[in-house]
């Protein structure tokens, strides 16, 4: 084994994920020497605190605070510390000095993407983040390099374990979205503010990613359309199991044409209704997938754990084996490619399905309104149900699912019906994806 | 455009696959050059008969037969015949003139894979073979490189897509094996002989493919266990359903250790019973899927199109566009690795379970017969079930799902079974995998 050189790893960060990376690449060396060509020597694991409790048990004389210091003479860095500052500035530096980067920093991706790219670019380093999206699950690398001769025309990705799990609790044991809510947050699914989670705004994070990595075009999150999971009550997930259907929250990225014929790409998160068909509706619990259409190669899912440090870290440590190969082979780190650069549309000139479902007056006509009022928006219904009979207050459910059509019609479609005089309430509004 | 430097493309077969990728090389011309960084020129393809009709529309001026000529100053070559000779020539004649290979001939690789790696490592050349196994789905490069600081324990793959449209539709539809079969034949789904598919030759060949790459052991073919679906029938499928599971031809490939304790590795190819809650038993009609499980990512699975011209042209122009990078970039190609070396075991050292399904005399001490029997073998029951009340002549229906154990005693247990006085017939043995 002493043939081998050796490569200077350091890691930032010894949380659930740094301590399992650290963990396995001091208990597997050989393996990984076999594997890169040469040997990995963990030099350093930067934290804050020295003393802190650690998820493995690991050498204490690795540990420093002095993250600066470790990342100057690496080889490669592996960034697992999160956030954005100094895990930003560590990285450019790290680059700047010749090293490949790896890391798991969805936030940090998110937002500064096309900077560390350029950086990474400019010195022939490699910079990955496998573990960024959909943790253990490998999705980055396909989509990058197995699919480079396909067009991608549509990711759909339960990309966040947490608002899964929920949505899957409601679904298969009939809980309250509170109760949901509460059993994620015992079990550790959810963070102390859930916000991140249930709102979306995780789930958009990674629709940035994938976007951009599926149609080589920037796509900033903030041109992400979000809608999280917050409104989903009981009764809309009894509706859609009723219909066949689940109810899960997606993180959509899409090529399409804009009204005018323009080409575009598209970013969104919502929850919506999928058919109990579709392979993304057996995803239970805390699992992520990714749902892939292209062109030629069809329709393709990955599936996997979506969090976790020891299953992060495997993600990692795949990344790790490829910098450490280039240092072996030579040659420049892979390319990312913004080269198509396509227009970020808004969500209105989206084609999608809703279902929508609506208190009625029940009287003469009522139907003949409604019906007229969607023809006005160029919106045409695949079905009509009334699932209730009329109650003491002369009312009627009524569940609508649309055909496609465009979202600024449907939207207006509902603004309407909201308005209108033969509506008492519209109960519940979701969009249908994957032919639900 | 014209700022990129030209990489020669030679395109060996022109059938249903190599057709759609000289197409896409031609169609997506543009699109190809900005991800390789190269124009990919196409200079030609290689047929035995210049005028047999084409599924693609190609410019007749490509078509050669003089595939020895045609390796000769290519920068790739795309071996895409099919069949051992004259393939391995031109695709060891390329990589000796140090041409890059990119091939889906499945039989060659699982025959040859050795041989060709090592040719393609001498001169620092890469072959990849990304559609040799379940078509359009990106599996070898996962296995490959994503997992490659992971150590995998075991990949399960639905692998051919003919013998998983037969038991789906006998599972979805109540079809006997006979209809099943015509129906596959009808839709194309079978060859004129079908003995390759159905007596699982063709998924002992992905086996061999899959256990090589995911445990860097060479795994020769004939050391693949091998068992077809020949003799499957509506009974089994009906038990299985009722059981809540579902029949699928699966290859399993599996580190383990032997009863001495020696690691090894296991290949085999066998219907068994998958439990309906687990995602492989979600794949329907002829799409191919694999179900990884590693030590660090945990479980896994990768879903798609297994076959079809386009859908695997798809990995194809993956592998090109890696394989043209690498001479625009420079540096070796990606070597594959045999360094583990482990010894392939038999399948009497796996340890797995059973489903067994006899026909006994209804008499007092059956149970207790059966249950020593067992016990004999170390083989403990899981559960036993009298499916039917005894028939007129006497018998009785049992169903023994037993727990895990060693294959050669399970094997010996029916054995036993088949010789006992109090068993009228051996109805069915399966396996039972992934916890069924």
């Amino acid at each position: 084994m002493n043939a081998y050189r050796d490569l200077r790893v350091a890691v930032l960060g010894c949380g659930s994920v740094g301590s399992q990376v650290a963990r396995l690449i001091l208990e597997e060396g050989d393996e990984l020497a076999a594997r890169v060509g040469a040997r990995l020597t963990l030099v350093g694991i930067a934290v804050r605190d020295l003393d802190a409790p650690r998820e493995a048990d690991l050498p204490r004389e690795l540990f420093t605070t002095d993250a600066d210091r470790l990342v100057l003479g690496a080889d490669v860095v592996v960034e697992l510390m999160g956030g954005i500052e100094p895990a930003r500035s560590l990285i450019v530096r790290a680059l700047e000095g010749g090293a490949d980067v790896v890391t798991a920093n969805k936030a940090l991706i998110a937002a500064h993407g096309p900077e560390l790219r350029a950086a990474s670019e400019q010195v022939g380093a490699q910079l990955s983040y496998e573990a960024a999206v959909a943790g253990a699950i490998p999705i980055i690398r396909p989509l990058e390099w197995s699919l480079a001769g396909d067009r991608i025309t549509r990711v759909m990705g339960i990309v966040n374990g947490s608002t899964n799990y929920i949505l899957d609790r409601m679904d298969r044991f009939g809980d309250t979205a509170e109760d949901a809510m509460r059993v994620a947050a015992e079990l550790g699914f959810l963070e102390a503010d859930p916000t991140l989670d249930v709102e979306g705004y995780d789930a958009a994070q990674k629709a940035t990613i994938l976007a951009s990595i599926a149609f080589h075009t920037e796509v900033p999150v903030d041109k992400v359309h979000r809608e999280g999971i917050r409104e989903i009550t009981a009764e809309q997930i009894e509706t859609a199991k009723h219909a066949g259907s689940v109810i899960k929250l997606l993180a959509v990225a899409e090529r399409l044409a804009a009204s005018d014929g323009t080409p575009g790409v598209s970013a969104r998160v919502y929850p919506a209704l999928i058919s109990r068909d579709h392979p993304l509706a057996a995803v239970h619990e805390g699992k992520n997938a990714v749902f892939v259409e292209a062109e030629a190669a069809g329709e393709l899912m990955f599936y996997g754990a979506g969090a976790g440090g020891v299953e992060t870290a495997s993600a990692v440590l795949g990344d790790l084996v490829s910098a450490a190969r280039r240092h072996v082979v030579g040659g420049p780190g892979m390319l990312g490619s913004n080269h198509a650069a396509l227009p970020i549309l808004p969500v209105g000139e989206v084609t999608t399905a809703y279902q929508v479902i609506l208190e009625v007056r029940d009287q003469a006509g009522v139907l003949a309104t409604i019906a007229g009022l969607l023809a006005q928006h160029g919106v045409s219904a695949e079905s009509v149900e009334q699932s209730v009979p009329a109650d003491a207050q002369g009312t009627a459910s009524l569940v609508i699912g649309t055909h496609r059509a465009r979202e600024a019609d449907l939207a207006a479609m509902v603004d309407d019906l909201r308005a209108s005089d033969v509506v008492t309430s519209v109960v519940s509004v979701l969009r249908r994806e994957g032919n639900a």
